[in-house]
């Protein structure tokens, strides 16, 4: 039986982005507040459509952002740059200037940067501080911390990854936490007693919007259809942040592997065949992906599938982000807790084991039915 | 609760193909030939996969092959063509030569030609007599009709499409039928009466080999995303019968409604896009189709998948219309009867209304199950 | 020897637009503006590359434009929707607000609409005195006629299709005249001794902007492989005005006609085959371009090449069109006439003989040389 | 004036491949004795067009071959092989099985390999004298040496590789030299000397058979239309020995080189963008090529490029490498010496300076009338 819903209608609900200057998060602020104003339609925010609609989400006119960056700049300039690519409607940063305005104050310092020599203990304190003075002075009755961050190398181990000490934080500020990026985060081994511990709920990891979100219906396709693949090969073309970040082949290793997994799961094997993420800045935000599946047929016959997927990638993660948001809100109103295999729909490596997309929208479905019942 | 399985291990099955010395059918009768002898793997065979282990399905090696065609020819003749366009292993005509022999014999002339006068009932028990000869030759207990021919135009209010008859005779001789063709067969207003109280089960219509496949888990993957998908555009290449066939507007115009039909079931609307298919003689049995999908995502941003689909279209259909045989062949001797929609994961145009092919591959498990149960 | 350039730096050339509202007329009288006042650089524009530094083309700031159309709105309008599709830069509308509406000043209606039953004769004749009056109002020492309206069907023998009434006009006020369309033009059979007699330049037919242009490399490049193509399919998918004037069968068999020719003169031979032109109103501007090309090589080895061309149609025309009045313009200053083969390379059917882009370059290249010989 | 070709027609012509046990060899072999039968049409070998007819080249028939290769195994096996993967018509290997026993007993044992510890020049003249055996036993006039080895890894600064080695020996017997591969071959510092004064004409480097063929045409077209390039991304997928070889970065970054180059040169500046070459073991000789070219066009609208090449890469390369071979030995026959640019058509490294393919055609085909000239 899960916890009624206790919040009253006008409580805000905080939305923490680590990495709070990306496009990602800007895209997600910039976003929320055009569709609060009736500006846009909901497109590609899953839990605007009908089967939410009983799940007692926070609307999104309660959302208020804060969060934490290592980088400087203003949103509203930001969100000026993502709108000269093309990403967002040239005329939405004027539209929502005040809301990116009132979500850049609550952006804070993020860390740590080179020279600084806090230990890790005194930076995740200080990090949960800012988590419990944003709900303070925005009087959110949660708040759901989201990793939009860079992707980072593989840290040694031992170390303190970033993205690790900013999930120490949520739980230690007692904030929901998602990861949507292939980083470390709250699976890091040292985390792992309190993260059983903490009656939080928590999702991850690495958000789910293209190359791999194809494959995750198209390798299954291949599995019902008996057919046999023999080889997988794909290259992404990206600029942006996350096509300098991915051209480290540290922090290209941990993107892959999301990537092979749902592969893996899906077809029982891994077939020959890798994957390529190439930094070109002349793409901005604008990524390219392109596949090439070589498969036998029956009696042995070769054939080939090729896709091609030319998506913005802040405009496919951002809904994302939201949704996620709103979620893990509900959940941890509803007082479930530890991870939740059912939002698997929204990652490369979820908590979870399917990796068939259709049986993970049934499970978000399912899950969607579940927030509802308690009211 | 089924019927027992009562055939002995020993009695054959029959699999009468209507236009049999086609590819698929050349195709279907030497791969099962190949697979018996252990020549090559099942690869693009459902029904030899591990869920369909205990239904209690006829064994490949009992099944025997008739057929009608209104073209001459032999089928050895045939293979060796099919093989010099590797559409088969090139040895594989010399191998299964016997069994190639064996099914041609029992090939009878189709109809109706130009200058027939014969009328439809006359037709209709012709190719009905020619069923139960067969099945009087072979001592098949039961036989399954398979429409494999080239496609149909649409007919004119009241004539009777040669599919029809041949869908007729199968009810009037007791055997079970499928359509894997976008032709009219049983769906014709005057067998509608006769198919309801026939107590025999049937399946249809039109294989779903290749682009509509995709298209059956892509269309799926839009509308879970709430991805907002504007324009479906397709070109189809191909050579072989069925590129010439389909060539003539009317019978391209059958086949495009079952590829809108899985867009408009699984989207909700039917976004802009036409669907071209294309004669190209020099690609023989090779199919190479293109698919470009304009969607919007977040905020209005304009997307596009494009994908490529390059296959051997009788290599696709032939594993389909042994599985049908075998899984329909197995429903008739349950007492089964009437339309199958739990074998909608095999066709453009189902009997039932699921149009996102893992929830009917997942139908068909539960088939698979329910086929063992009675032993 | 040619005529010395004797118009004073300051005169204005003449840029008539047949189809002065459209995307193709509007982007190029903008796109003139921007580059005029340095907003942009000349990406494109052929004739602002160093080798027509000295052939004394008219300075693209001593460009005036008029027009004809059928169609009403204003350009500004026009513009602003064009920026809005991502065809010109947001801003372009606004900051080339003065030349957009000095240029609609002088657009005057075209013919014939239906209901209008002046003759050919009398139709030619008000066109031709428009003309007069735009080089009066403008100074203009010549004028270009430059047809840039929507595709025609192909006419009925001896019915006067509108783009030869407008080809007849320039002639008889003594301009020198581009078909940038498919469309009959000046190549209708009762305006031939017209032609040859008129003393003025020429050029056409029908700009070569997207598929084609790769055609008129990729051909050659098979020849001169001796690679034998077997199969040059395509598909085109766009929508604006272009795209629904094309869905029309006898317009599209006008266009294809020019593609064909690229490959049967560059291959000695037509390929199998088919183009389609598919009218896909979401994409606007935007053109989708797919090709796929089957050939055999070494030992009648099957081998496949597909292309894919994402382009905005008015874009890649509207630097060709300012890149032919400015040529033509000079060649009519140079007492040039009668059709330019030189100018092959920007037409998929050209008044020459040559197919290959780089032939038909190095034809340009020394017709700039010519054009500056003079001085 | 060149030399008078002194050849009697019977006179055979030496053919000797560096690498004669690999699949271009084979595949040249077996398609040499295939076309002296007239069993297939000499597609894909210039030699045998209509503009070399008159340059005295060396029948087809006068060639005979030898080679040599560090691995075992028999020609005839190796022919099978790629039969099997459809690189050779099924039927090719038994019509011409005297031919390829006759080249596999002239292929000795290159080197070095792994524990043998000649000096270079032991080497080089061992390589040498089995040159001059070749010519006595087969009576050749002449011989030209073919490198179609293995892509090397660049070698340290001072020692020998192994294609070097080869070229020395070349040059030593007197042969006329052509490397098809990136290695360094007579590009040797050490060899600069030998190479000027040996008075043998030789041409290379790096076969052009796919992506950068495709590039040779496609760069220019964008020059020349005064598009501007910004990135240029690709990926190479193949199988065989060369993708294996090529998987090794230091082969790969050989390899690259001479495919950027074709880029600067012909767009005057090298853009963004990465070329990965894939092993994919699965694919076997067959490769897939991606390319993606993103530009602007007018007023900085960005557009997109996509080629998807699908090849055999021996029967790409191999009538490449016949051409060549009676090129140079008719060169050598003619008097030429030197590096022979006018062959930068075949090359993606040439000697020359020309990186469009329509005017390295041109030079080729004026080459073609020299060599005629002297008869």
């Amino acid at each position: 039986m899960l916890e009624p819903a206790q919040t009253p209608a006008a409580a805000p609900t905080g939305v923490w982005l680590v990495g709070a200057r990306g496009s990602v998060a800007t895209t997600a602020v910039a976003g929320c507040a055009a569709l609060e104003a009736g500006l846009l339609p909901p497109t590609g925010l899953l839990t605007e459509t009908p089967p939410f609609a009983g799940s007692h989400l926070p609307a999104l006119s309660s959302l208020v952002f804060g969060g934490h960056d290592t980088a400087g700049g203003v949103l509203t300039k930001r969100a000026e740059q993502l709108a000269a690519q093309g990403v967002l409607p040239h005329w939405l940063p004027g539209a929502v200037h005040g809301e990116l305005t009132a979500a850049d104050r609550r952006i804070r310092p993020g860390g740590p940067l080179p020279g600084d020599d806090r230990s890790p203990e005194e930076l995740i304190a200080h990090f949960a501080a800012d988590l419990r003075q944003f709900a303070a002075d925005t009087g959110a009755a949660r708040t759901v911390v989201v990793n939009v961050a860079s992707t980072e190398p593989a840290p040694a181990p031992g170390a303190w990854p970033a993205s690790s000490l900013y999930a120490a934080a949520a739980l230690e500020a007692g904030c929901a936490y998602v990861n949507f990026t292939p980083s470390t985060g709250l699976r890091h081994p040292q985390l792992a007693q309190a993260a059983r511990a903490c009656g939080l709920p928590f999702a991850g990891r690495d958000g789910k919007t293209g190359q791999t979100l194809l494959r995750s219906v198209l390798a299954p396709m291949f599995h019902q259809r008996a057919l046999e693949v023999r080889a997988w090969s794909g290259t992404n073309l990206l600029g942006g942040g996350d096509g300098a970040a991915l051209a480290d082949p540290a922090a290209a290793a941990a993107k892959n592997a999301g990537k092979e997994r749902v592969l893996a799961d899906s077809l029982g094997t891994l077939p020959q065949g890798t994957v390529h993420i190439d930094d070109v800045p002349v793409l901005g935000d604008w990524k390219t992906a392109w596949d090439h599946v070589a498969f036998d047929g029956f009696l042995g016959t070769r054939m080939v599938l090729q896709t091609i997927w030319q998506g913005c990638d802040s405009a496919l993660a951002a809904p994302l982000v939201l949704d996620l948001a709103r979620l893990l809100a509900r959940a941890h109103e509803a007082g479930l807790s530890g991870p939740r295999p059912e939002l698997g729909f929204y990652f490369k490596d979820p908590d979870g084991d399917a990796a068939s997309l259709a049986e993970q929208y049934a499970a978000l479905l399912a899950f969607a039915d579940r927030l509802g019942e308690s009211r």
